[in-house]
């Protein structure tokens, strides 16, 4: 039995995490740490977790944590930074599912996050966790910075494609959806029900940090991209599709064929049946992706792209790297089928 | 490995039992008919559960579903009642998730759903699927009549007190609220979105078929009652809460404790922390009951109870009365997590 | 032209007020005041009432106020109380949307809001403002309380059986659900979509201050009445509906008959069809009450009744109770249509 | 008083139109029909349109509704085609909401339609009812084709830039999202709320026929453009927003610019601040179009743009167009202030 450790495990990716982890038959939670809820068990903040009994947050600590195999850290950015090479130095491996490690270079990151970077030396050796795409050097890795979520969407709706370098253009149009939870759990009043519920709009339509993270990772595919990105705010609870126009001379059914091609080997990756649109409801609570490929005139393409943003955007996508960082099946604890209705 | 069969499993509970069944280790759904649907696979209808890969609605058949050990009935009420015995005379177990077998007087079962019952010497037989009351004689049962979703929240929030027959009168109202999952996958236009979101309403006022099942079942419990019931449309997707309002002498704390202690060894009910009210999202998807006792005045007491419609309302509670039947661990793979957010 | 003043603009009964007042064709909102947002435009914080110009929240003055002829109190409970004597000297009249003036009697105010009334000499004088109960006496009225939200639904659902003195029980239970408006403006985390959306449960129900409004303002009406109630939160924007469960000997048919002679010559109020069930979006922004009368047993009778908490249980009986204080047509710049879909 | 006729409110567009007129000083609903609901009250059907008394829809006859000034087609596609010139012949104006008068050039029609127009002839003299840009006409016209819900809001966001002809390539993507109601009120188990809430995704990715409506309208606006365009289902009521995204060499201030000169005068077009985001629920029930100009790298534009489709998607600008046609005020009898919350 493999021991983990969460760090802030009190935000929806924490939640997310225990959810499945509960499941996992080859890895327990031994520790968990929360500057603010410490001394409280995970029965009494979230009754619907009341599997782990007598588990309690506990205050930060570094030594504690370091009898894991494996720390996530579920914070905000610019924590795990600070403390990754601590682990790192006593052999636990480390996956942040914050910003921290998802760029390779540290001046990138800089220029998108802004300050010194707590630990330039692990943005090159740190691995970019997503595993249809370095599933060998994250099993290898010592350290792998979760991918965002509209990243994880837009990577998978678009890499069959820079791989096969088969983009005319290199000018990319993401239009992003994605539910509240993505905006944590936080108590602002832009958010609440009265009024998200029953709405709709765009957000940070000027420039939105997972912009970069997108042209920098599917560059690094094959195929140098600039990224237009926009979001929106969806009322739903979880959820995120992402619907990409590209310019290509691909038909719609030689670049369908491409992504079957591309994913038939990926268990959680499916392109949808033609004429289907993938929904998120039916990813809702599981890991997988599902994509569709439309084409209404000849030299562009449509790419529709779904996930939960949680499961494959965050805590999912997260336990995955783990198995393979851990040597475990890659798949396990990972809920193969959705909540639908 | 044992095998199992589903009748009709194209509505929301048949689909709740493959979501479910999917991570059974114990079981496999080896026959699947559907009057509507035969030819076509699971994945190809429920994208989300390709995990069934190439399995196939077959026709409905006695004979092919006589190859189970047990089977499902996820039809619509007076189906199962014509069919059960076939299975029985070949060693078939049987559950039935509508109501052909939840009264153990025929002429009850008669008043309330109209023309002869088709089975009436099983009705007698039949045992009420409700673990909780009923454990040993659901494990010896050949025909297992699953609870409603409605009485299964309310017969969980007065057990209790039916069982010491410490209500002080005989007639207990129940307000009870149901997400639209309720009432099942039919195109209706009163169920669209744009009029069954952001909207609440009442129905069936002057009485809904639950009511006598409600009567009947915790009549047997111990106390006779009587019971007003008036369901409600809740815009969620799942989800039941029900508020029950009794006479008892007992105090708050006294009911409180008596709730703790006949829940203690269930690991599917649980009683809220004093002062805390249980919500359905934190049984979503999950075979939990969740409940809370309040009071306000002396002899009065108020008890709230909340369940997953689908799961313990239907589809959960059916697979916890299969592993009894089969002999397996009572809650294999039940989920224990709800999914919230 | 009559000029209002609104204090404490900024929450959701301010802006249902600016809302409503829109279409006033004798009443301009020549003053607004906000101690939070001071100087900030109308237009500016709620782009949708881009009908006010160039009106702006002024700092919060009995002075400037007292240029208008009739002030709202749009504020949380307690302010009011302190500044009404003020506004009454000058002739101007009052309506406080607050509870501080929902009491005749201080000594029950203090025990349900806690410490001492800030003029207690005006609590005996301020009118409760149900003007379908006291039309004349509210257009005489100086300072009207207006009621809360689930009051407005309560009362009027019981009105015409407490008025005929036919309960047969002086208990009274009311299962109260109200949308996620009536929780005000407010950032906090538990309302926010991800926590409130498909999600439902009951709150405080040990007991909430809106019962004994209810006890008070029901029992003055022709029977003394005590209540037990208990509100829920509904993942909806707006809508209240109250279920309410009495004792009487009369039949469902003549407990009908007794509504609809009640309530025959009050616009804002109609009895649904036979067989029908109020739907709170048939309310949704207008000024309605809508109310349905059931019966299941002899002995017992089921009131379903429900409004739009912001407007007859808010702002709109607010505007209908100013239009009687200033010898207006009742109904002005009341929506008589309902928002649906 | 003017005397208007509507044929066929029975779906939401129809609904809405009684709505608004409701509170028309200048006109009156004198004739409604309905083949499906013939002798039944308004009230009867709608009980939050009571205002309407003992209005009833009749049986479908031209010569009852001839009496009228002007008659709405609130019908499905290619009914007003039928019978617009009976109108026509009788000094009656003819709205039509649906497709039928939307291309000025017959074949255009047919390619996207199917079969022969029925009204060839009047597809030329037919007015496109988009009153921002064609509002002269209009008040001329003795026919307006309503403009679709999703074009409109499109043409909106794009018409200063091709009026200026600044798009520097014809190639516009158009990413647009509806609320549930712009499918209008159909028993489809795809939209029950169990399956369209807490969902999201795309719908008609490779071709829906608003795209030929947009390409050919905006075109005549001043720049030839081609559109690819891809729908959305929003789990909203109603609303729409499109996200349309552009080549010019334009800066964001420039574009900007240009968008608060073209609507300055414009009362239901406004131009959101700078950095924020129109959202659709600020137009909630109102007639208002708001839209948001956007850069993230030079030479690429990024508009959004949000109505309500039932309103200046639909029955609002129905409404607008009608007050040009018979000579009123504009901007009578249409809500000014959304209901928000």
């Amino acid at each position: 039995m493999k021991r983990v450790g969460i760090v802030g495990g009190t935000g929806y990716t924490g939640i997310e995490l225990l959810r499945m982890l509960a499941s996992h038959r080859g890895v327990e939670v031994s520790c968990l740490t929360s500057r603010s809820e410490a001394g409280k068990s995970v029965a009494s903040l979230y009754p619907w977790l009341s599997y782990y009994g007598s588990l309690h947050f506990e205050e930060h600590s570094i030594d504690a944590l370091s009898a894991c195999d494996l720390v996530f850290y579920a914070t905000p950015n610019k924590i795990a930074m600070n403390e990754a090479s601590s682990f790192l130095d006593r052999n636990v491996r480390v996956i942040d599912l914050a910003a921290d490690f998802r760029f390779s270079e540290r001046s990138l990151w800089e220029s998108v996050y802004g300050g010194p970077h707590g630990a330039p030396q692990l943005t090159k050796e740190a691995v970019y966790g997503l595993p249809e795409k370095y599933r060998t050097e994250i099993a290898g890795a010592r350290l792998v910075g979760n991918p965002g979520c509209y990243p994880t969407a837009t990577a998978l709706a678009l890499m069959p494609l820079v791989e096969a370098r088969v983009l005319s253009s290199s000018h990319v149009i993401v239009d992003g959806k994605s539910g509240a939870s993505g905006a944590g759990r936080s108590a602002r009043a832009d958010l609440i029900l009265a009024e998200a519920s029953d709405n709709f709009h765009a957000y940070t339509a000027g420039g939105h940090r997972h912009a970069p993270e997108m042209a920098h990772q599917i560059s690094k595919m094959g195929q140098e991209v600039s990224v237009t990105f926009v979001p929106h705010l969806l009322p739903t609870i979880r959820g995120i599709e992402v619907t990409a126009y590209v310019s290509t001379s691909l038909s719609g059914s030689e670049a369908r064929d491409l992504f079957l091609s591309r994913y038939q080997d990926e268990p959680m990756v499916s392109v949808v049946s033609d004429g289907e649109h993938p929904e998120t409801r039916w990813v809702r609570g599981s890991n997988q992706c599902m994509i569709g490929v439309y084409q209404q005139q000849p030299g562009h393409l449509i790419i529709s792209s779904v996930i939960d943003n949680l499961v494959k955007g965050a805590a999912g996508q997260a336990i995955q790297n783990m198995n393979l960082m851990l040597g475990l099946n890659e798949f396990e604890a990972l809920p193969m089928c959705a909540l639908s209705p």
